[in-house]
């Protein structure tokens, strides 16, 4: 009976890189945290303790920083790409890498009704995010969002639902619905207008959470992940994860108060988690590498 | 040698209460968390464990939400103010109520360019704050922000400093400065128009950040408190709170690469914190209750 | 072209479930942060808002509180595949269910030397973990702890490493090395003495990290995982994540100070991040549900 | 009109200092976080950005970590001293110097059941803190430890307490009562054997909790208080930040279960805070300083 290494990778997370494009008086930033990992040749790592084939991981924290500068930062998904592609290309033992990005948004500042030229405040919870896989199997782009904290105070129901003999809930036609959403979003290709796309599927997500009259969050994913592939055909599949911020009707009768719909707690823990995937049918099928995806299966 | 009770004070903290106005098809809504706080005659409840003057903390919270249904939160200083004037004036062994609001605001959605009844994203990471104090000096009310997140990339130095044996950092006068502000500031009255009043301290503050070329963090922190009073009549004081957000440059001539201010590291620990407070001279004095906020003496 | 519904799951989050016992004066506490989450026919919640199908999550989480006590909590293995078998074997439209259990734990609190009978201190950051799938593959039980903080201050090398042009760490023969591990294993059987295993496996994991002269952060984790599985035959497949808590020696020549490996600063970010699986080569193969567990392929 | 700079001060907070001690085989391990904080003559840093005054936070940090090694850090009280006096007395315009110290401890491992010379496992999530200053009024030292979490399963009751229109709450003779424990204690003296005491002020405030049949967390937090007074004769007072961390009796009773204090719902929020000081009599009054500790007043 043996025992051997099985899957394995490395790499450096959460580099804090900022960029500042100086070229005139109208700066622009990138405010990015960037993590890489590898794979590839490092079973002898492992098993000897030898590092000859081991870039270290504050190697690849400078390559971060350096393709700031040489590479710089257009949209994260070429940046990205152009650090996949070169740890697969330029270091021999790497096989395969993976560099997922987060983006930090920031607003101009408005000084006497005029944007300031080199001055922001940071935008929303919201944070955009890239993960870019490069390995034997091409190239793979996953663009997506976190953190957009979304909540409509009417339009949604939950009734008609299983019950079981744990079941206490009572059915409702009008609640609060809130979800932190977190959505990724699969490119049949890697050479998209990613800033289109990225608004594109984004006004998508935000206008369908409004405009459907919600039967359960489910149903409202579903549309919302639906409008996103008909709005872009360049989208091979999304995934959707959604919990369930609940709003608790409080009940004020014992203080003489009736509350249609207008006191709430906005309840912790638990909560539930709504996931699902909307997929094209033609669309190539995912790669491996989309597996381990933040997320799921 | 006597050992006796000292300072003691008990609430509620943290109620999560969210009202809807749904007075017609288009909503409003005030999403808040409310901590209460009671000082009195509570000495038997620590002696001798006798509860008879003590109002649970559940009370509290329960009238945390029914007066977001009978008040109303229009600003959160009129229902903080309601609530806090309640423990006193109807609780009789309360002598003191501290009730500290924070608020979570929302955007409304825009569906095709129009702006939805129902539908809201949260917007940024700033929150409106307001502490408000009853006792037998009267009410106090401070109001505030925290987590406003700014930067600018340039217009800032750090130069001319004092040395000793420990200073290795070279002076500059060109860098990125990064806070994420928390400010409060005292009204010498009670009834102020308080949506208005914010929005001219908030506007004061980031104008000033933005235009003041700096010298220092502490010289723009004294510029946006000075606007901010100057702005507004009704302010006796302002308190500021500044960590710096270091954001160094990153050495890239290792890698052949020049960095003329473009390439910087956003470092989480450790930070700069730098804090003051900015008074008006004819002011009434602060309050005891005001030794106690977050903040600093 | 069409679009269709892909993989999805729902299910309640962080249910916190906390269970006495109290047979006699002597009690015991298990204290759990649990989730569940549901596959099965649930395309028409999506497709047409139809909850004919859907559980509740607010039912699973009563279940997950009834089941503490008509089940009881011996330990959270048996506790979760107990849930996890009732949703797929009572819920007619569950195909699949997968039960998440966290586990702190407490330590007796000692008074006059005495261990008190009914009062605890939380013990340690340390959690222990349980994730039980139940589907029609059969049952898989996988074990694990997260947050084990380990930090060895010499027997530590990194050297010999592959450069590149973006190299500039030196070499080191004696560091800080560090670490917050999680840990998840795999069994082949459903019926394992969990807690004897439990406790075996973090010897193992522990004790070689201690023992084994590290010359990378990837030899110390196959040596810990190896050693894992050598002690317990009942183990298909140990997986580790490693997080390098970097400890950078100071440089205090500046202050005419050496510095022997005596003073650090512990950064925060960015940090390595190593990965590694272990198997047992005769083992059955990982089920398709081991794929989305934290962790990674 | 005049506005006029009021309090200020700046420091550098939290940097993150471990020492290793390896005088012989068994290393000893210190690993704190550091923040310190200056005021003094700093007005026109503020008014004119003159930094002429101004020792940079940079050299603060580095005066942490130089003093760790020319100093050492024996207990944190006295580490914490040195660092103050040397910037009262050695820079020229620092008038008052607070330096606060957060300890987080570790515990050694064992391998076969032996005390490993220079591997530790982070103990607990509880974190001994120091907080000293030095100014014109001399030195004063607080000792504290924070979240220290406790429960205790029964012993504790919540009855007879006064009731209002908004009160729902039912009196209980049984209930959890669990916290996660905030207490800082000053010293009349500057040279206590911080060790010892922070031993005896833990136990007893541990063995109290337990010990203690509670009527509620206000008399809890006095017996603590009282009896850390009693038994070490060199504290002026102590102050005790309670949080109530709810554990709700879960309704079992429609799933045909009875619930007799076995299962509860640990809450998140809202939930109680008791804040209490107790102090002795003939002890000289706490310094100005001693009010912007992290507390209350």
């Amino acid at each position: 009976m043996a025992i051997s290494l099985g899957h394995n990778r490395y790499g450096k997370a959460e580099t804090r890189v900022v960029r500042i494009y100086r070229d005139d008086e109208r700066h622009e930033i990138r405010d990015l945290n960037v993590s890489t990992s590898l794979r590839g040749e490092f079973a002898d790592a492992h098993l000897l303790g030898d590092q000859g084939n081991v870039l270290p991981t504050d190697s690849q924290r400078n390559t971060c920083f350096a393709f700031a500068k040489s590479h710089g930062i257009g949209e994260i998904e070429t940046y990205a790409l152009a650090l996949a592609r070169h740890f697969v290309d330029d270091v021999t033992p790497v096989a395969e890498a993976r560099v997922e990005v987060e983006e930090f948004c920031w607003d101009r500042v408005a000084v006497d009704g005029v944007d300031h030229a080199h001055t922001w405040v940071r935008r929303g919870q919201e944070v955009r995010t890239a993960a870019v896989t490069v390995g034997a199997d091409g190239a793979w782009v996953v663009s997506g969002l976190e953190d957009l904290v979304l909540l409509k105070s009417t339009g949604s129901e939950f009734a008609g639902f299983l019950t079981d003999p744990y079941t206490t809930l009572e059915p409702t036609h009008d609640r609060v619905m809130a979800t932190s959403l977190t959505a990724r979003w699969r490119h049949t290709g890697t050479d998209d207008d990613w800033q289109a796309s990225y608004a594109s599927v984004r006004r998508s997500l935000v206008e369908r959470f409004a405009a459907v009259h919600s039967l359960a969050l489910q149903q409202t994913l579903w549309e919302m992940g639906r409008a996103a592939l008909e709005a872009h055909q360049g989208l091979a599949e999304i995934r959707l994860s959604a919990p369930n911020r609940h709003h608790n009707l409080v009940d004020l009768t014992p203080f003489g108060l009736d509350n249609p719909g207008e006191v709430f707690h906005a309840a912790d823990r638990p909560y539930g988690l709504i996931e699902a995937a909307v997929v094209r049918d033609d669309a190539p099928p995912a790669p491996g590498a989309w597996q381990d995806l933040p997320g799921f299966v």
